[in-house]
């Protein structure tokens, strides 16, 4: 068993929460956030204690893990007091919206030799991840061509927007990681961003729907599509082709029904339109994953540095998009 | 080049007339209708002759084949009459509705050894015949239950449907022969109906949906299922199950569109709807298997024995309607 | 929190435990087993009481509710003994193989007004609910044709062949209660059966395939096939047809990957295989609704008297195997 | 009746030359290549006249149409002679590969008023078309991303390669031209290329895979992706999203058959891999379409202005695979 304390209470918090809450292998100890009745009712629901402070869970000695799900600018702090109180840390990403912040980080905890995972829940999604292993056993050869359709069912509130960085930041970041989770490292981008969907997004200063491409050191080349709309739901599917043939994994629906009438024919539901709905396995696995890894003192799959490279290909396609020239990453 | 004539220029001989004209290794010397400015137009839209009357085509000695395409009460004298006059038969379906009569008829003709097809144009459906093929080389193993839906867009007049037969014989019969050409010969016949589109249909003494079991020799289990009506289209799949897996035949539609929006994800036209749009190219490749065998002096995979066993089980399956009995075919 | 036992640790039984312990508004209070260390390791696992003997369990008078998945020879008196004793019951089907002993369960139980669920978890499978719920809608007009395809992966052993009562009233249970879901009552019943899978149980005196065809009430055609045995895994689909068009639910695979390659195209997973796999949201939800049943105070979507159509319409199935003709159901 | 000439009897100069022999509403007068016995052989399967120059076909008052498939250098001399001598012409792309000679071209021929249609089959697939119709309908809104996967099967012969004009102006001159008939006019272009496929094709100073984003002044972001070789057949396959959905257009197979064994479930066939049999209707409408535009003195689809666009966006895609930078197209 391990045990476990979950900092901060927001939708992602909750669902962690209640997932570690009944994980065979996990004890949930405790919750806090900055709103205290917040916390007392998720952790009355669950019948854990609820922490008065970050400091008191950090002081709990029973506490071997904390997952960190508080708004982005307190990731950092939070990351390096976990690390120092000795406590494995599952951090929600992006691990800062800021390259240098983050640096300064890594380099105040790697002497601590801690145990970082970042929440990149979509390596862990089964469908992903089959696509992932079964080009590391060669079944297309090495992969040239990768395609990421990533399109949110609604835009966020624009308080949000404002405070999350920009698209890439923000939403990109996952399909910046998956395209190093299929090709591995990137070493140019190149982007062009819209505003198509909501006219406040562009007075906030960011963009709603974007086009990436990448070329990967290993050849590849890796196209990433976004909206932050989408009417038939969460569109989120993948496509990886090679010398040998082609992986595409696709869309999850509710039930399997295919309608037919006197307008169309095998029709299917809507896809799943709720992040946490659609990647509810992937949610579980990646708690499996990181429970594995402490278990077994071994590196998660997604480390501090998957964070990092994530986080430097947005600030590299931000960079494009200004200067509309391809960006070469540095190695 | 072999030379042909078309008995019959109603809707189907009029497509297989045009098919005719097309085809590289084939001459459509002449076409004959019962009503003369039907084969009038008919002949001078495709350039080629007018015939006055059966005779004249059965006495012209440059004709080899002819297609018989009228009422089904004039297919066996008239393949009496081709047979004597020594051409080549290419036959509609069914051969008669009266066992007897197509008894009579083989034994007229058996002793010229005619080459005689049937028109189970099926038999030439690309995906059906690559679901055959696959069967035969094994990939399924020995079949064990075969599904085979069959549904038409819209009920015919109840004038035709009056002296059609009735379902089993008119419309199943397609799929008698289709489960034949699957899985070989017939022993035991179920057969249930009922009358749920049209109650002129049932005025009329016959029935519009219907089911049918049936045990083949080799011991696979065969259902059909058909009905007069089907909103989205010209329904006709086919399943096959055994040992080592499954082959599914589908449906064809116009393009390979799919639509997804607020209501559905992945939504395809209605499949095609009319027969000869829906069986081009089973037409086509029935006119050249024909020929094909008229050169290499071949029997046909569709011959006077396929016409006179799925007449068969028509009948038993009308006598098990009426009896509520299995019918066993004698051997 | 509706308060539980469990009857019968066997793998089903296990499945149920575990749902129950996890259920929220679940609490399991013990379960029970004839083998006692089977018990105390399911009991172990769950943190909840090895009960010593069914006595035990039901003179428990804080246990509200009873799941019984016993072997099918103890339904019928553990039936009984929970509704004396007060609990409501949630019993696997069937609910024994003999009608007379169910009848005369049932008369004992009656004037007590218990309430009693019988496990037909593919009621609460979501694909299948919704196509219930859609023809109940009116979507496809009254059914006219329903296929339901239900293959095993693999046969049981014989020894459990040989007290299963055969085909129809272990296996084909469920689909005739899954015909009943979606066209209501069933008035007559054509069967015929094969062995086609394993010489050992046609030996022990039973069939491996089978195919049905039944009249429901509303004039509805229902077909179904049977396979103890599927190479592509557990294959469950439903098609339901009328008027105006077609409802289908397909096989879950286990991810959304198609592969592409000099070989084929779009080729998935195969289908889940375990049937635990296959309808774990089905199960979790008729526990769900059993729970709301209690709560609410209404019967059961699936009562006793499902449990005993089911077994009728078997019944009528084997009847119609053995004499070759059309069974009538009689109102 | 449309009186013909085709001029360039290859590949594609002989698949015209059938459609159009077989097209019932032209008429195939002659046909020319520079080699005479090609020429001789098409002409004399097809019982039309072996021109025995350019001269000849276009002194033939006769004939009102021209269809240019020779190689591409000789496109513009040819279409300013048949111009010249009142032909209407239908070219195969690219019009030439330099934009000088082909505006020089056009403003040569542009006081005649010719009609000329460049060969874009693929606005005259059912599917592609059917995507476009109904983005013109409305369905999707106005489109915000469009993907278009193009590969083909095999790359060409490096001596062809040497001197198609490379990648961009010779295989994505095709999806530069989809682009604009999806969206309309491109204002921007970025483009990223590698040499995946053949190091022979590197050697001859040309690319074999690739891909672009371009930016449409309706604001829509459009990417292509690229490669000469596919293993599954030849990959044709678009996606349209819009704030209102999204339309799909997949691959086309021979049959229908899916098969499921114990390794895959629902493999359907390898897609069409040959482009004139995978583009056989678009062929054919292409010519009924040109046919129509003679008749009805329209300008067809894809005029001369069609071709010139397609090849600014190719030469554009070059500029910015060799800058590396956004290339703007001057309006």
């Amino acid at each position: 068993m391990v045990r476990f304390a979950v900092l901060g209470c927001g939708r992602i918090g909750r669902m962690h929460a209640q997932n570690l809450a009944r994980h065979p292998s996990v004890e949930l100890v405790s919750v806090f956030d900055v709103l205290a009745p917040v916390a007392q009712e998720v952790a009355g629901g669950l019948g854990v204690k609820a922490a008065a402070s970050v400091a008191e869970v950090l002081a709990d000695t029973s506490v071997e893990a904390v997952l960190i799900a508080t708004p982005t600018d307190t990731h950092v702090p939070l990351i390096i007091a976990a690390a120092k109180a000795g406590k494995a840390v599952l951090c929600e990403k992006p691990i800062d919206l800021d390259m240098a912040r983050v640096q300064a980080c890594w380099k105040e905890i790697a002497p601590l030799n801690p145990t970082v995972m970042i929440g990149f829940n979509r390596r862990f999604d089964p469908s992903f991840r089959a696509v992932r292993d079964r080009i590391v056993a060669g079944e297309i050869g090495t992969p040239e061509l990768v395609l990421i359709s990533s399109r949110d069912p609604a835009p966020p509130p624009v308080s949000y927007v404002k405070v999350s960085g920009g698209l890439f930041r923000d939403m990109t970041i996952h399909d910046f990681d998956m395209a190093r989770y299929l090709v591995g490292d990137i070493v140019e981008v190149q982007a062009a961003g819209g505003n198509l969907v909501d006219p406040a997004i562009r007075e906030a200063g960011d963009i709603d729907t974007a086009m990436v491409t990448m070329r990967a050191a290993c050849g590849a080349l890796v196209h990433i599509n976004n909206s932050r709309r989408s009417a038939y739901g969460y569109d989120q599917r993948i496509e990886a082709f090679g010398a040998l043939g082609m992986l595409q994994a696709g869309n999850r629906t509710a039930t399997t029904v295919e309608a037919s009438n006197d307008r169309h024919s095998g029709a299917r539901d809507v896809v799943l339109n709720f992040f946490i709905q659609r990647y509810q396995e992937a949610y579980a696995a990646e708690v499996e994953h990181f429970v594995a890894c402490l278990r077994e003192k071994k590196q998660p799959l997604a480390g501090f540095a998957e964070g990092v490279e994530a986080l430097r290909l947005a600030n590299a396609a931000l960079e494009s998009l200004r200067s509309g020239k391809t960006v070469r990453i540095a190695p």
